[in-house]
């Protein structure tokens, strides 16, 4: 079995190593990776984390053998991997958050993986696995923001901030709950796509530095109903100024690095910021249901073979991506 | 100023007369009403009520005057009333319950209507009078049905019975909100017109008796996430026996008279019945936000003059039609 | 190991026997039993289940061993039984449902018990096995009751009907949430008991068999905001009729039996009506730390020998009982 | 009528004038001011806006005469202010916000004066002027805080940041709705006062800086679930670190000045931040009804003399005070 390590020496110290078939113990079963996809986080985990690791939280695959004691799952189903393969449900604890696939665990980026049975779900019906590994983290980050705490309603003001993985699920699924999704880009070209995508509106931040008082334009001064915060520094204190009264921030993790903001906004307009971090196994089965009632496609950038898998970490970094970097197992 | 009032002798005995003008009070405005619309609960008020009461609830049209200390309504505004003029927001309480337009106070059907400020609502944009006027009651009961409670979310499955106003709103908000659609008819006709607006499964009550078994089999055994209870004597005990564990039965005026059933399946399924009279102006904004961001076009099965006002209820009396009888004015 | 068994017989057929000592599998833990308690429903079984089952949802003891893979349960650990083993989180289903302690599978009348180690809950701290076993089933049910769903806000009136398990905890925790509670029984000692227990308004329904009316009177006219309804045939329709607009019915297992009523009344007051069928072992361990923070005492009406064990089915049946009635293993 | 005005001079430049009595219009009642209180918001507005504004938000007192078209209030009743008289309920827009008593417009430091029906609430059965003077700010930012949004659950922690009016009047409700309340102070004479209102925790933020540590040991290591975040720049990073997975800050006007964070930890720990600014009136009244089933007593540190309001303002400055600063009219 075959599978890529990091070394603590960053995106150019992954190493691909022969190892042992690993199997699975009682209440576990092992996959078959058939692709997974790259996010963010895999970048930073990259640089600083070693200790040989397995990385990548993502990967879709075929089950091969189950341990004792597992029902619900059969040998054959096709099936993504739980980037918090122990939060099955309700509040997240420090337990469950300490453990998250390619960072305090082994992750997807192996020929073959073990995984509990309650840290596995059944893909989207009719979906190939190079599809279904762009779920669990961008996806199921997503849907998280948009359907869980306050949820959005049809008719709401959703932004998504850029064109990467979050951002372009966070477009399709607004538009699929009936709500207007206001997105931004550097890039013309990249918003013409997010526009066949359904965006209501674009906004060039190159162009229109000022995008906060774009939003407050297309929103009739009133502001979002919803940002995804995916930007961090670069966004926050714009983001913080476009929410509307009663509205929601997402806060997801940082892209362009952590900041210090004061928090004022959120006061003077009684508006809320949520740490999101993922979800649970609940919310992924949840989002499948509807992802199989309305029939999306996830937006592929690039598919890297396995052979390639250091690419797609470069490919990743360069920003040049669309939607998802995967690679085909 | 003309309008139509009941004289306690059905429809038979509806009268249009003619009145003085009315002129509005502190906090009140004057509409010119151009289009209504009938609902079943209009049949039964007609059955029972007289009085000299002016009838039905729902209607559109243009503000003309305004009266003192009135902000946010300017003459010239194309408006739809509110079914509860004083349900402004929060939770309904007998004394706003106890004045519902056409019933224990004037209704629509007159050339021009006062009402309070708070009680109109700005139509959506583009949306002829005609169009709002079928909106306050039969597009308000099922927008609240489906978003109002325990919401529904994409991917579940939401189940109409017949094709009245109401279950026709359903099908485009449940389908606008990403769920999947069942949709049941007497009339395979009605059943293609109905997959043309979106529905993902019908089922003809006529030919399939045992429609409730075909909900089971179209959800995996599981059963509806929603059922949109419109029928009553005819259905409930049916929709008790296909609602999914922990799902829900909105219950919504009988249109085939009342009944009595067990509840028990309530209990060992832990799901829900929740009794929905219409809805608030702040779901009623909240609603024709989400029809101005996706587009949605009322099915209208017929319009009648306004001098062919008892012509209307007839035809709504006859069944024969599918979605919403109205008057232009 | 002793058991009790039923053999479809009623109570007089209910056996104890001698077995072999049950050993825990993977993910499983075995309990010594210390204490039990009753519920009605377990009154239903005895009258209807035969086939050897060991009766009774509701037990309490000490871990005593622990199969391969269980986490976060140590031997010596005082816990307390989940009705479903198998409901840990978020909504029940057709396979939760089917697997209940004392119903479909084997319960806790027996002096040691196998279960998943996901279906214990540790107890509340400094309370006995005793104290624990009157949880299970009637606390779960009252504080899902209460808390789930639209949860009772302080200052809103809950009515709890008669003296029984449920009603009685419902009546504590009403109190704990900063609620009015109103109580119903026919003996006014028992409800001189409850007034101890903290109940705002007590109604004699011997002496006052309109106790509808009574709940709208000490409601100003509006009605409870929620109902506690374990009554059924006896008294559903009058909670219809005083529940108020946007409340709540708590449907739970009809002690005085199945009945038809017409559920119009839910949608003339735009109220709910929710079936509660026990909750699930995130709710319990919210419950327990809620007893943790407040210093409950469980009511026990008579704690029973474990030879007795039929006694105490006797006396359950009685309906001489306030509060729970128990049994010490 | 006498009148206090501010004049843009701080405290020392508050001056008392005669002036013409107020006649209430239409929709508006005219109230005899019986008893106002200060909160920390007063201090800064003092400081920084002139315009011949009357101060404060917070009063109580009699109707003396109402407009035309007031409904649900009689003169003679006994009302407090709402902090924002235009947020009857549902979600706060910019409009509600931009007129707040004693900010935007004129206030409640005056013998008369005229407010909108709507912007009144009946104060709690039994209790003064006085004490219903503390509740349209501090009361119902605390209310708000604790039972919107996420709602706190029996059994869950809440930590309160020193001994104002928030705070103290958070710890009452705390308890009220059964949850374990941790306050801090910088004084152990205070806290005991604390224990004596039902603290479960007291933490002495001089003898232990590291307060925040403090709150996770009270918490076995998990964090609290809800902060009343009243602090800002002395306290918010150290209320970020003690939150717990999935927990709540509720964000309250900044005593000690703004302050720039990194959100970071919200992030990490899926928690949510939530901007409070007072809250509305269906809040209030429910917040009323919860006073009147529970007989909570507001804590008031010390009342002036109308005569005397600038004394209030420099006591409330000193930080002496415990609870309430109030002045009786």
């Amino acid at each position: 079995m075959r599978a890529y390590h990091l070394t603590g020496n960053g995106i150019d110290g992954i190493e691909r190593r022969e190892g042992p078939e690993p199997t699975p113990g009682p209440g576990e079963v092992a996959v078959r990776v058939e692709a997974t996809s790259l996010n963010f986080r895999d970048l930073l985990i990259a640089g600083r984390m070693g200790g040989d690791r397995i990385p990548l939280s993502d990967g879709a695959g075929r089950v091969i053998a189950r341990g004792d004691g597992v029902d619900g799952v059969e040998v054959g189903d096709r099936v993504a991997g739980c980037f918090f393969p122990h939060w099955v449900d309700g509040r997240i604890d420090g337990a469950i958050h300490d453990a998250a696939l390619g960072g305090t665990i082994d992750g997807m980026l192996a020929e073959t993986v073990v995984l509990p049975a309650h840290g596995v779900v059944a893909i989207p019906a009719g979906w190939t696995s190079l599809h279904a590994a762009t779920l669990p983290c961008a996806g199921l980050t997503a849907w998280n923001a948009l359907v869980e705490g306050q949820q959005v309603r049809a008719g709401q003001t959703v932004v998504l901030l850029g064109t990467g993985g979050v951002s372009v699920f966070g477009l399709q699924f607004a538009k699929m709950l009936g709500a207007r999704a206001i997105i931004t880009s550097s890039s013309d070209e990249k918003l013409e796509q997010m526009v066949d995508l359904g965006a209501d509106v674009t906004v060039n931040y190159r162009t229109t530095p000022d995008w906060g008082d774009a939003i407050l334009e297309a929103t009739g001064g009133q502001g979002a109903d919803l940002i995804l915060e995916v930007g961090g520094a670069d966004t926050l204190a714009k983001s913080l100024a476009c929410v509307r009264h009663g509205g929601q921030i997402a806060l997801i993790g940082m892209v362009s690095g952590d900041t210090e903001v004061s928090p004022r906004p959120l006061f003077m307009r009684s508006a809320t910021m949520r740490g999101i971090y993922v979800g649970n196994r609940r919310m992924f089965t949840e989002m499948v249901a509807a992802i199989d009632a309305n029939g999306l496609t996830p937006l592929i950038d690039a598919v890297f073979d396995f052979d390639a898998a250091v690419d797609a970490y470069r490919h990743l970094r360069s920003q040049a991506h669309v939607g998802k970097v995967a690679i085909a197992v």
